[in-house]
């Protein structure tokens, strides 16, 4: 190993002296050179037409190719173009993954949690659900308005919007209906399929409270009507104390505009709710006195209980964990170690602490939480485990900071029955279990 | 208003009817629709080439473009890809621009503060520095090699590095050089040209002491050669004692792996130290009993004072702020109601607490600070203002935990003197002076 180094020493020695020559030809003055080099330097690399040629050629999967050198080292990189919007690794593949439904216009795309690092989902991979397609819409164009029982009805757009003081908040955004394939038996391959209709960003818009106080909410008005400007005019019902406590509006996600599928140019954030009532393409706001029952709260989005009886605005999720690795479909490399580690998160707060089992649930040890632990935001929690080779089976259970622990799928299923012919759908934030067979083997299944 | 809205209310109730047709056609089962429908579907909307088109046609700047439909409401969306890395709106244009020097393969671009919201920057808009160029580099030939004063050398391919226990922090990424054309006059127009190389992402990635461990620190060991894989093979000396610390080898970037211009597969995180020295595209690691005196050590990266010396190794980022909104080359739209808006931070730790002087410096009032105030990370400010149309002068003040007050330009010049034919050049961390005109123009000025 030593020599091995050394070597390498005489090799970096050379390449230092090569490369110092390229340098000083490559030196920068502080300020502008004069045209003639420049023009130069552009030539010696392909002309204009290379700067051309690097900020074009994209993949399908967000990425701008670039020929692959031998050794990065010993031949220039590609240059820094003059106006850009940086793409990541060609060598990078993960990609939100389409659950086949019967058209991708009412359907959903899952975020590879099993490739996640830290909180912050990348806007690229942030999930997708949209009932009519991902409607394209000219921010210039938009407007929002807002009427019913208020004092003055409004209309705003945009650039009036941006005007109002602002917000900013990591959080996440989960579809009620993550894991509906699991409740029955386990269904899915990986965590990507399993947990992957959530995703955490940073968002940034106006309260929804100055929005509101500026038209003035009449006497009476308890419910808040939220309509989309998509193809599905989606609409939902939400309570007036919600929309006064800490509903938003948002314009942006993790620092620049918030994303087409997420909305753009406006989605009304509603902390710690179904990811359904956080309304995307937001245009209308209408205030009344009793919820509106559209059809998603009524033949959707609802919960069916063993009684037959269904509950509505079944909004907060409930405290949720995950191990995203190792996870299903994920082959562990021989006995030794390895860092199990995961999100938790909870629509009532902060997640106060989270427990993993490596042995089915006998015994339970605290995850280290990484920091910052922030409420109703994705947590990422890690867990040093030593695996022996044998077979064995992964859990995590998160107790958020209002005391209430993750259940076990038993003790949901105890609740919520397993009703109509699919089984139950919405809502279910039980304990996953992954099983790790001898062979490293990682699977999805039911553990009671 | 009311009867815009009475005629709107008209207009989407039409409008739901409408769409509950098209919603009944496009209702979606939860589980795979039988393939005959599919298609159907599919041909409605132009057949799997427009699939194919959804993913492939980008523009330069990061966009997928989509036909805009006069009324999103009454066209369908695009569909959802089976497969996808998604991109920004085709409205949004924000760019990184590029300093012009002699030649692209030696230069930076620079982040368009004005645009950011929050405190993450997104990572196509993070600000890049190479000496040679963005080096193509493929993860699975990469090593990292640990020699020098340590027990045993080792090398470490990507994957082994994935291994260890890791860790994820928010923090900010400044390069030395930002301002630099800024010490003896107010060159550039716009806080992008200003201030736009620091930039802040959810890093992830090994701590260094874990990697130093493993190889063990010899005695007499004080300081460390971390040196990168480009064609400049940048290097720098760190001395051991931060490394140990908190410095680690970050793989990830905003929830995925780094960027390619950020250093991809692996760079040196040195938190609260000049951008320089947190080496990209990570190659080796050599431990010594003295500095390596590179030249980013000693012709560059070094502080010239007025007598003469220079101070070598300034490597902390001391505490700074700037207001981004409103900033130069903005117009303001008459008196009024506006929010200022801006980033501080500090290489010594958390921001404690940021004044703004909407008079020159006259007097200062308390900012607030978005949570979360984390430290050595951007922090977002905010401060209202109402502009009464005279001309005045904007300015924000950053005190970090330490105590430290961000200095005034006639301060930092007093201390750092304007030496060498472009006055000084690195660490320039002075308030900035904003002017506002009658006429709502804001220019970029020096006040003392």
């Amino acid at each position: 190993m030593t020599r091995l180094v050394d070597d390498l020493d005489q090799r970096l020695a050379r390449e230092r002296r090569e490369l110092a020559v390229k340098q000083r030809d490559a030196a920068s003055p502080y300020f502008r050179g004069d045209r003639r080099r420049f023009v130069q330097s552009l030539a010696a690399m392909g002309g204009v037409a290379a700067l051309a040629r690097t900020a074009a050629a994209q993949t399908p999967l967000g990425a701008t190719v670039h020929d692959v050198p031998p050794d990065a080292s010993k031949t220039p990189g590609y240059p820094l173009a003059d106006e850009s919007y940086g793409t990541r690794s060609q060598f990078e593949t993960e990609v939100r993954r389409r659950f086949k439904t019967a058209t991708p216009l009412s359907s959903w795309t899952m975020t590879p949690l099993e490739a996640g690092m830290g909180i912050v989902t990348p806007s690229g991979l942030h999930f997708e659900r949209s009932h009519g397609g991902t409607a394209v819409i000219d921010p210039t164009k938009h407007s929002l308005y807002v009427h019913g029982m208020v004092d003055e009805p409004r209309k705003y757009s945009m650039k009036d919007l941006r005007r109002f003081p602002s917000i900013s908040r990591i959080m996440f955004v989960e579809c009620s209906g993550n894991g509906l394939t699991e409740w029955s038996k386990p269904t899915m391959r990986t965590v990507q399929f399993t947990h992957g209709l959530t995703s955490t960003s940073e968002w940034t818009g106006v309260p929804l409270s100055t929005i509101l106080n500026e038209s003035g909410l009449a006497h009476g008005a308890k419910w808040l009507l939220a309509e989309g400007g998509d193809a599905a005019a989606m609409t939902r019902s939400i309570p007036i104390d919600k929309a006064m406590k800490d509903c938003f509006l948002a314009y942006g996600q993790n620092g620049e505009a918030i994303r087409p599928e997420q909305g753009y140019p406006l989605r009304l954030m509603v902390p710690g709710c179904e990811g359904n009532i956080n309304i995307k393409w937001l245009r209308r706001l209408e205030v009344s006195d009793e919820p509106f029952m559209t059809r998603e709260e009524t033949s959707k989005y609802t919960d069916l209980l063993p009684d037959g009886k269904a509950v509505q605005f079944s909004l907060v999720m409930e405290a949720k964990s995950v191990i995203t690795s190792p996870s299903g479909e994920m082959l562990l490399d021989g006995p030794g170690f390895y860092e199990i580690t995961g999100l938790a998160w909870s629509g009532r707060g902060a997640v106060r602490r989270v427990d993993v089992s490596t042995d089915g649930g006998r015994t339970w040890r605290r995850a280290a939480l990484q920091s910052p632990v922030l409420p109703v935001s994705h947590t990422r929690f890690r867990f040093p485990w030593t695996w022996d080779g044998n077979e064995t089976i992964l859990q995590s259970r998160c107790v958020d900071e209002t005391g209430y622990v993750q259940p076990t799928l038993g003790q949901l299923i105890a609740v919520r029955g397993l009703n109509g012919p699919l089984g139950s759908i919405y809502h279910l934030n039980a304990i996953q279990s992954w099983h790790v067979a001898r062979d490293g083997k990682v699977t999805n299944v039911h553990h009671y």
